[in-house]
């Protein structure tokens, strides 16, 4: 999936080194090219088109006050993403990428409108607290069914994003299980709860926590505490990765659908990029799991995507500079003295 | 210049929490947003269009070695501008900014080209190692003719780049003379001067500063040290924050330039938006001085106006954001319960 063969690797790192700059000057977005090379397996790549697809769901947990705002908000978000009013479209429009909505498994009845790809595991998980989020069979359709809509190869970058309330509490759980950790460090205010709500959380996450053994594979942990937003995100992330795509990985919840694709194929991580650090408290940990250093550090904590798609221009630039830029020979520029 | 009114900022702060989003989890983009705001004096701003101008031009000090690469360098990159292969070129072309190339004064035989923009004040300053970079008369038509580029108010966004082999020296020096700091604190490696490379740059550099007292006006600094590319750049910077264009300051060269402009038209600052924090030693100091936190952290140290391009999209965003982004009432979300 990923070239790793030595002889490209040498003439990659000619290539970036012959271009007319000081050796290194171009920082990390030298890295950020060899890496996109490296997914495409050429030394003239390419990230001019770009696809944000948004996953929504609800969870069964948001009715317990983990979180500030009411569930109906995941649902009337759905109609802001359809009508073009949020702020990951007004990204995708300012940018020039495009956007898909994809009803994971909204609570209520189905949403109707031209524009959602409607893919509904259930309305909305089991309450996480109490047991299982979704049924192993729930759990393997959402992932199969991201799969299946991340291998479609129409764009040259992938961003994924997710509208879900309580979907950070999710994460969270999730998280904590694949990396052994109390989840109690890796849970953070999520949309915005105050000091009293975020104790709240820590003390319904740390119970809910308590119900199984401290590590679980990916696929128990989703289906325990996951949301199908995040399952399908992780299974979209391998059938994207597999398919010859670069996956632009956006904040916290899309960092752990991350991690969840990598515990179910490993070699799918060779094509992440990561967006964006967030200012959710628990990212850096996740982060530090998948060796990841975000391009961007904006202190935003919004999901949707906003994180990647912002990060796409300098992806779409880091690639114009291996495949454009003139060498020292073709430029008739002097090397260094 | 810059709208200040309470009753503007009253309204511009609703604007963004009205938005349908957790309040402030835009984080960075939504002070950015803010700040474009007031520079336009309008909550619908738009920084649709950008322009990249480079300044080029050469150094006397360049052949004293303080420089890595050979004076012949600045005159063989602008021709590579010329012919579309530099890393300034290929990122506008990724990011769809114009881009324009201006001769502020490149040693030997003037440029002949269609698309370069010739305002040669001399064939390169005098060696500042020495004595005076350039004259009273030639500081003082550089700092206009930028102030004329600048005010031409073609595009949202100006960024501004330079090119000229020695121009880190220079700038250290102006930085120094304008902070009162010792020109060593501010010296790094440019282009990439090895150990030894370097600290003959600082003795060099620490002998030229003490020519003249310890703390200097811009316009005296600029004269002493200075190149005509970044008088050239400071007065751009001066005449598009007057026009209201918003005003991408780049990397450590274009800092000081914007030091300079700030010195001179104090007001102007409110019109800068800061790129990329360089790698370049020197630079962290002249953005404490600017109050200034760069959006993006790359570790690059080439210059040209690259850091400034990537920060564009991040800036057009921000923007669309504010101009486009529906808000709770109109998209009928709920707020926090």
């Amino acid at each position: 999936m990923i070239t790793q063969d030595a002889d490209f690797t040498a003439a990659l790192q000619h290539a970036i080194d012959s271009k007319t700059k000081p050796v290194g000057s171009l920082g990390r977005m030298e890295a950020l090219a060899a890496r996109i090379a490296r997914i495409q397996g050429t030394l003239k790549p390419s990230a001019e088109t770009c696809q944000l697809t948004i996953f929504a769901a609800d969870h069964g947990m948001a009715t317990a006050g983990v979180s500030s705002y009411p569930q109906d908000v995941t649902r009337q978000m759905v109609a802001n993403f359809l009508s073009g009013g949020a702020a990951a479209n007004v990204f995708a429009r300012s940018l020039g990428a495009d956007i898909r909505i994809v009803d994971s498994g909204v609570a209520g009845e189905a949403i109707t409108h031209p524009n959602l790809v409607s893919r509904r595991i259930a309305t909305g998980t089991a309450n996480a607290l109490d047991g299982p989020a979704m049924t192993e069979a729930e759990m393997g359709a959402a992932i199969a069914t991201g799969r299946a809509l991340g291998s479609e190869k129409t764009h040259d970058v992938a961003c994924f994003g997710e509208m879900g309330i309580g979907n950070t509490s999710a994460s969270s759980l999730v998280a904590a299980k694949l990396l052994s950790l109390p989840v109690e460090e890796i849970t953070g205010r999520g949309t915005g709860l105050d000091d009293a709500g975020l104790a709240r959380k820590r003390q319904l996450l740390s119970a809910a926590a308590a119900r199984t053994e401290a590590r679980l594979s990916a696929r128990t942990a989703l289906m325990e505490y996951g949301g199908f937003e995040i399952a399908m995100m992780a299974g979209a992330m391998m059938g994207a990765a597999q398919a010859g795509t670069i996956v632009i990985v956006d904040g916290f919840i899309a960092s752990v659908a991350a991690l969840c694709a990598r515990d179910l194929m490993p070699e799918a991580a060779g094509a992440f990029v990561y967006a964006h650090r967030s200012a959710e408290a628990g990212h850096a940990r996740v982060l530090d799991a998948l060796d990841a250093e975000p391009l961007l550090d904006l202190g935003m904590r919004l999901g949707e995507g906003t994180g990647a798609l912002l990060a796409w221009p300098l992806v779409k630039a880091a690639a114009a500079m291996l495949r454009e830029m003139a060498s020292f020979d073709s430029a008739g520029v002097s090397g260094p003295a």
